[in-house]
């Protein structure tokens, strides 16, 4: 698509009304205003590039695009704790796209927003070689209640939501024609991933809690919570909850599927053990699964022991052995 | 530059202190988290595209590049009466591009960063075939301060600042060849444009003022206050500020800088005729020129009119006999 006329296509994505009572003005202006005078503002933005972060029609279609780019950013503001409220689009958008593409990459980023009662309120729309999405949001929550992944504290329980490993499946079904059962469950958790953002409102009642999204694989969020709290942190191996296809696989690609596969954008977190009801209540009230899965332990090192202190959970997935 | 490690990229660009007392998280969380509870907030996102906005090393260096991207966008939040605090970064960096490049685009970030008091909070970088640049800004402003295109009233004075159309230039200068006394000047103006952040500042006491920032040339900017205030404009050809080796360029050549060229990042905006003293003292403390170039004029048809009524002004720049 040749950008002939950037108000045209502004037009057509657009809002017609907007949901947001703290808007005061959308897209038409230099710049959005919004006004949030009790809570915490909190922003995070995400790029997806096109033959990078998906193939078109491969490994999924536009408007699961435009969904999944804005799910991401999503999942990242319910990792702090926060309710969605706003987005701001940037799009590169290459020759050889078709308006209807990017009209559905459109269709999909609404699709969600309308879900979350998130408005669209600034954006940019540019001719390039490659196609490049890229989302800012902003959401807001309670100060207090803003969650860091700094917060762990020892004897903390150490939780994750839903299974693990099930994206990184779908996407290696799509690309590299992995043999599994119940392909289109794991095509579509790749697909479509459902940031948790319901559940995280739940737990607002809880003092503390640490918290992340599983964007780039446990190991690296898992380590990530240790060195920024200062802690270190000992998990049980079979406790890490996976899809029971996945446990058919060979030992080595569970390994990497429940380690190092991101983007499931389910949470990890911790929390101190008297809260741990009160999380299971709201996984259930939320339909999806919470399963305990180690604790926070005391050692000096911010580090991450897989079922003993000879086994250390790297960043990058990898068990060093002692 | 091919990204092995986002993390250590990250540490390299991360601020050593924020400046903002507003700002609660940084970098280093799955989103940064900020506080305002007086005045509203504003934001807008612009996009940099390799080739079609630049060409490195010959429209303008990588630090250009950097300090050029921020500086539009802090242009849109100065036509807003905003001062921008925090800025979010997408980047998408080729094979091609090497570490130091893509360092450099963020030392121009943060020199004109640090000249705004403005702390970076966020932000992606990925790989990519081509080099992406897309920065959205946040700033604040009190809410009855915030000055939209749509609040031109008739008998209204029509003013801009600096003068128009150098940007153009210096862009022709260093694509096309473009034969002119002081080239560097022009040049200049187009690869490390000033927003006039401190002007609009200083207009903080002016009860209505209607203002854009010119970056799509002077007609659509004018075109947009006509249509968003429901009202027309009356401007003089020969009052617009030009610079004086301007003048001397052929006649065609001269209306399309003064009209189509973009990106000098001026600001165009009208007020009524009792604050005009306010505005020339407001340029004159900001060491900047403000001209009056029209007033606002009666007319049901939302358009902007050249000298007389029979020579209408379209948004493309094309002045259209009646």
């Amino acid at each position: 698509m040749v950008i002939m006329d950037e108000f045209k296509l502004i037009n057509k994505i657009k809002q017609t009304y907007y949901r947001n009572a703290s808007l005061i003005k959308g897209i038409g202006d230099d710049a959005a205003v919004f006004k949030q005078t009790n809570q915490s503002i909190l922003t995070a933005v995400d790029t997806f590039v096109e033959n990078i972060h998906f193939i078109k029609d491969k490994t999924m279609s536009t408007k699961q695009l435009g969904y999944r780019c804005l799910a991401v950013n999503i999942s990242d503001l319910a990792a702090m704790g926060a309710v969605p409220r706003f987005y701001l689009v940037s799009v590169v958008i290459p020759p050889n796209w078709e308006e209807l593409d990017v009209l559905s990459v459109f269709d999909g980023l609404s699709q969600l927003a309308k879900k979350h009662q998130m408005d669209l309120i600034g954006g940019d729309t540019v001719s390039g070689d490659t196609f490049v999405l890229s989302v800012t949001v902003i959401g807001y929550a309670d100060e207090e209640k803003v969650r860091y992944r700094s917060d762990a504290k020892v004897d903390d329980i150490v939780f994750v939501t839903g299974t693990l490993g099930d994206a990184g499946i779908g996407l290696d079904i799509l690309l590299n024609d992995l043999k599994i059962n119940n392909q289109s469950y794991f095509i579509n958790r790749h697909q479509v991933p459902e940031p948790r953002v319901t559940f995280a409102q739940l737990l607002n009642k809880i003092d503390r809690l640490s918290l992340n999204d599983i964007s780039d694989g446990l190991s690296s969020e898992l380590n990530e919570i240790a060195k920024a709290s200062n802690i270190s942190i000992m998990i049980n191996d079979k406790d890490i909850p996976v899809n029971k296809e996945l446990k058919k696989l060979p030992d080595h690609q569970q390994i990497k599927y429940k380690y190092s596969s991101g983007e499931d954008f389910e949470l990890v977190g911790t929390t101190s053990k008297k809260n741990w009801n009160q999380i299971k209540q709201a996984a259930k009230k939320a339909g999806i699964l919470v399963t305990k899965i180690g604790q926070v332990v005391t050692s000096t090192n911010e580090q991450v022991f897989v079922d003993n202190y000879n086994q250390i959970l790297k960043s990058n997935g990898y068990i060093h052995l002692k």
